[in-house]
């Protein structure tokens, strides 16, 4: 369309993850056939979203006030902590409920192709985290992917510079409820050479 | 999360077309973790297209101008009304090309499930166009869904009443490349009662 600022939504719409062209054609239209009960109140959403919601300056979890809710909580168990790579992965512990140590969000993991360096990942930060406190244990719950992995053992590297420190990840082997048949070469293959004696 | 104002966040997101709750989460936590580069562009960007685009009074079209540059346009011919669903109809017709007349966008089709009468269309205002100017032809380019085809009967009906009105549909059959054994039962067999002779 020559419409420039149809085309515009739609272009900064459509730079969102997961959402191609199309997908945003489609909610421009939506938000444009009913502008006063979905575009104003997401742009005032959005609006509010950006005032109120701030990265926590110790763990980088996202929340209304800084440090977060988690870190202010000192029922938490303060000498362990769970790395993980996004907000997304800390959300999922706590939704599940049973960590109670503290969180810290890395910001992604080592990727040469989308640029992602140690610099761009808060692992600096961490290593003060631990210089600072008592920290007993660190748990490295990253990706199995190729990229989580590598910044698992570039972490856990730069780690074993602290005596008494623990560092651990988590297990790796067929999911519960899996059905071996549906397995992944890889992960069955994992699952044989970590295989626990049980009797 | 507790958090109140991420939730909303991502409720708000989740509203809109074809976006479930896990996107919405990814949505909400990519636009948190860029602010300066993508949250705050699409709150400008949403708000300067809530101001600047507008409905087009004469055929529901959406632009920046109201009657909209199609309407607009004394090229286009005056006297053929191709009549759609929704504006992406119009923005696909458009994209072809091939239709150089005037449009009118009904703004959905007839849905008792979804509480659309023939009062939350657009039909007494395409009747008034079509009585105040010279229209010779109106062709129904709606969806061959159920809801679609009920539409277009409806309109077709209310249509009967102009004299030396020609009234259209879009033909109805095989897609063209479309290989036949893929084809649904109701597309083959509306081609096969449709057969045109050719020898």
């Amino acid at each position: 369309m020559s419409n420039s600022e149809i085309d515009k939504l739609i272009n900064e719409i459509s730079k969102l993850p997961g959402l191609g062209r199309r997908s945003a054609q489609r909610i421009a239209l939506y938000l444009l056939k009913n502008k006063d009960r979905s575009l104003i109140p997401l742009v005032n959403t959005l609006s509010e979203a950006n005032l109120k919601i701030v990265n926590c300056a110790i763990c980088g979890n996202i929340d209304m006030v800084n440090p977060c809710s988690l870190c202010n909580n000192n029922k938490r168990d303060q000498q362990t902590i769970l790395v993980v790579e996004d907000v997304s992965d800390l959300w999922t512990f706590e939704r599940i409920g049973f960590f109670k140590g503290m969180y810290h969000v890395l910001g992604g993991s080592l990727s040469a192709m989308n640029g992602i360096g140690t610099d761009e990942l808060t692992i600096s930060k961490l290593l003060k985290r631990i210089d600072s406190q008592k920290v007993n244990e660190v748990i490295l719950a990253l990706s199995t992917t190729m990229e989580g992995q590598t910044t698992s053992h570039v972490v856990a590297d730069k780690l074993e510079e602290f005596e008494n420190l623990v560092v651990t990840r988590l297990a790796q082997g067929v999911p519960i409820g899996g059905e071996l048949h549906f397995l992944d070469e890889n992960t069955l293959n994992t699952a044989f050479q970590s295989r626990k004696k049980i009797v």
